[in-house]
Formats: C-alpha cells, sequence, structure tokens
C-alpha cells in the first residue's frame, strides 16, 4: 500500500477519452480506491474545477457548436485549463499529492482537431496555457464510436451518419496521439462491464514506469 | 468623399491603447465621422461584440487579477476575438464593409505582456486564434502612464507606485509593437482636447497608405 502511495506522489494522472466512454464513473471509482490504497488524491474535471472556470464550462455547454467558431472553443477549453493548473494542479502537485483529472489536453486535441484545428496548433496553444503542466499518464479509454453513441443517446437509430463520422475521427485522434507518446498514454479497452474497465485501468496504473 | 469610402473598404481598423486614453470616445467619433464620408462602417469592441465574446467579457471583467492567472486572461481574450472574427468581421469585410473596433491584439501584447506573458507567446497565439484577420491599421493613443491613471482614479493621491509601474510597461508595450510594426501600427498624441486627438486621428487615416 505505501509502495503505490509513493509511486503516485505528485504524479499527474488524466483519464480521457470520447463522450459515452465511461470516463466519469470510472473516475470516480479510480480516486476511491486509490484512496484506499493511502494515496493522497485530488480529483479535477477539465474544463471546470475552479469558479472562473466552471463559468468558461457554462459557456461551453451553453452554446451548440454552429454558434461557436472551433478557434473560441479551443481557446476557452485552454483558458480553463490553465486556470485550473495556476488554481489548483501546481500547488496540490507542489504538496506531493497525486492528481487525477477527468480529461485534459488530450481532449481538446482530439475534439476540436475533429472539428478542423490544427493538432499542432492545439498543443502549441496548450504549451502556453499549462507550460510543462503535462500529465505522466493520460489513460485513454477507447471503444467503438458506435458504442460510445449508442451509450450517450440510448437510441442507435436516431444516430446519424454525420455525428457517426466525426466520432470516428475523434476516436482516431485520441488513439494517435497514444501511438506518438506511448511513454504518456496507455489505452484501455472501455467494452465490458464498469468493474472490467476499472480492473484493466488499476492494472494499468499498477504496471505503470513513470519516466 | 467617395475616395475615402473606396481607400477604408473591407479595410479593418483598431484604435487601441491604455485605459484612460479616451479610446472609446474615440472609436464612437471617429465612426460617425467615417459614416459622413461615406464609409460603410461596422463598429465592434474586443473584447464582447457578439453573444458568446459578451459572456467571456464578463467573466474577465468580473474576476480581480490576483484571482485569475495571466495565461487565463490571455485565453479568454483570445476567445472572445476569435469568435468576433468569425461571427462579424470575416463576413463584414467580405461585404466590403471597413471594420472599426475598439481594442485588438495589441492590448493582450500590451497588458497580458506587461503581466508576466512573452509578448511573442501571445502573437502565437493570436495567429491561431485570428488566423489571417490582422488590422491594417492599428492607432495607438498614446498619453503618459500618470495622464492615464489620473483620467482613470480622478484621484492622483490614491495612485500607487505598483500601478504606475504596471501602466508605464504597458505603455512601453504598446509603442514596442508600432516600433516593430510602423507599416501596420500609428502612434497617435492622445493628450489635449477630444477634439484635438480626434483630429489627429483623423489625419492619420486620411494620409495612411494601405500595404
Amino acid at each position: 500500500m505505501g509502495e503505490l502511495a509513493d509511486k503516485l506522489a505528485g504524479r499527474f494522472l488524466v483519464v480521457d477519452g470520447p463522450d459515452g466512454a465511461g470516463k466519469t464513473t470510472q473516475v470516480a471509482l479510480l480516486a476511491e480506491w486509490l484512496a484506499e490504497q493511502g494515496v493522497a488524491v485530488t480529483r479535477v474535471r477539465d474544463p471546470g474545477g475552479t469558479a472562473i472556470g466552471d463559468r468558461i464550462r457554462s459557456i461551453l455547454l451553453d452554446s451548440d457548436h454552429g454558434e461557436m467558431s472551433v478557434e473560441c472553443e479551443t481557446m476557452l477549453y485552454m483558458a480553463s485549463r490553465a486556470q485550473l493548473v495556476a488554481e489548483v494542479v501546481r500547488p496540490a502537485m507542489a504538496h506531493g499529492e497525486c492528481i487525477l483529472s477527468d480529461r485534459y489536453i488530450a481532449a481538446t486535441v482530439a475534439y476540436q482537431g475533429a472539428g478542423g484545428m490544427d493538432p499542432a496548433a492545439v498543443q502549441t496553444v496548450a504549451e502556453i496555457a499549462v507550460g510543462g503542466c503535462r500529465p505522466e499518464l493520460t489513460i485513454i479509454l477507447d471503444l467503438p464510436a458506435e458504442q460510445g453513441l449508442n451509450r450517450l443517446t440510448g437510441d442507435p437509430d436516431r444516430m446519424e451518419s454525420k455525428d457517426l463520422h466525426f466520432h470516428q475521427r475523434v476516436r482516431e485522434m485520441f488513439l494517435q496521439q497514444a501511438r506518438d507518446l506511448p511513454r504518456r498514454f496507455a489505452v484501455v479497452n472501455a467494452t465490458g462491464t464498469v468493474e472490467e474497465v476499472q480492473q484493466r485501468i488499476r492494472e494499468t496504473i499498477l504496471g505503470w514506469t513513470f519516466g
């Protein structure tokens, strides 16, 4: 138990992946398990996680994507993230806590990348917004785009092919990031039961060598 | 009269400079004069100018600067600007209108630069946020930092030296941009009466050669 606490002290972990992959449920279970193992965990969500970030999040959630330009979306996600890093992540890491974030930069690269932004440009903005405050491990919950959409809508018949193609691009852009940086990303199969997926996440963390 | 309308068709003009320099008054007078000269003017303010931008503006105005990180501020200004460009500036320019903006990128370079951001990083983010949508002429209303602060507070005794030094850095960062890009920036002396300053702005525009 003490060993995992030592291993994760001051580390920055992210769980990311497409909508419908079960991120929020998995993050909650993971935070609980880590606390049981004696790890001091600070759990955050991105966007949000600060008073300013929650106001930015509400602008993002209120606006439909046709109305808001993809450049504006990208900058708003980065603004919320910059504040989260300054106000929560850096201070907690300085105190040796393990940060566990529900989404982070990988989501903006994937979603706004699928929406038309150059992924390299998104990374450039991220570098300026959060500097070196990058996660040591981003776990991508991966599942076929059809399954994620079904979980979201509960109605496969209403799924439009336009949505499906967009979500296939999002999935591909998450996987591409994992291929590009294999020492910073792990892909976890998000099909199966909640318990099965949680077990895979825990094994990934237990087996991870932090660089 | 037709000559000025032709000269300014599809051009992007900005009036910028420190708080207390009289920007908003001067922009209103300038818009009126341009309309009298037969110029089709779209007047905007930055941040703001769109429904989304006005919500972003209110976050910026509500937060004190101690609470909000300078990186978050920078990203919020760019988010509002990206939306303004997509929703208002590009369509109006495509229709041959002259855009007249109260502030733009130069203000973020100057203020957030004075607040600790690398000015080159701010320019990099601007390039991603608005692409090539750069003003052909940015008029910097320039006056000594003490005078701008006096106009703002109405009370020179309450002026703190910390504020004064910050505003001196802001002024210097506006002037530096004008030195770096003399074909895109004009510095106008903002001391004197409203009418005198307005006259200088009009003469600057009449004498300007668009590149």
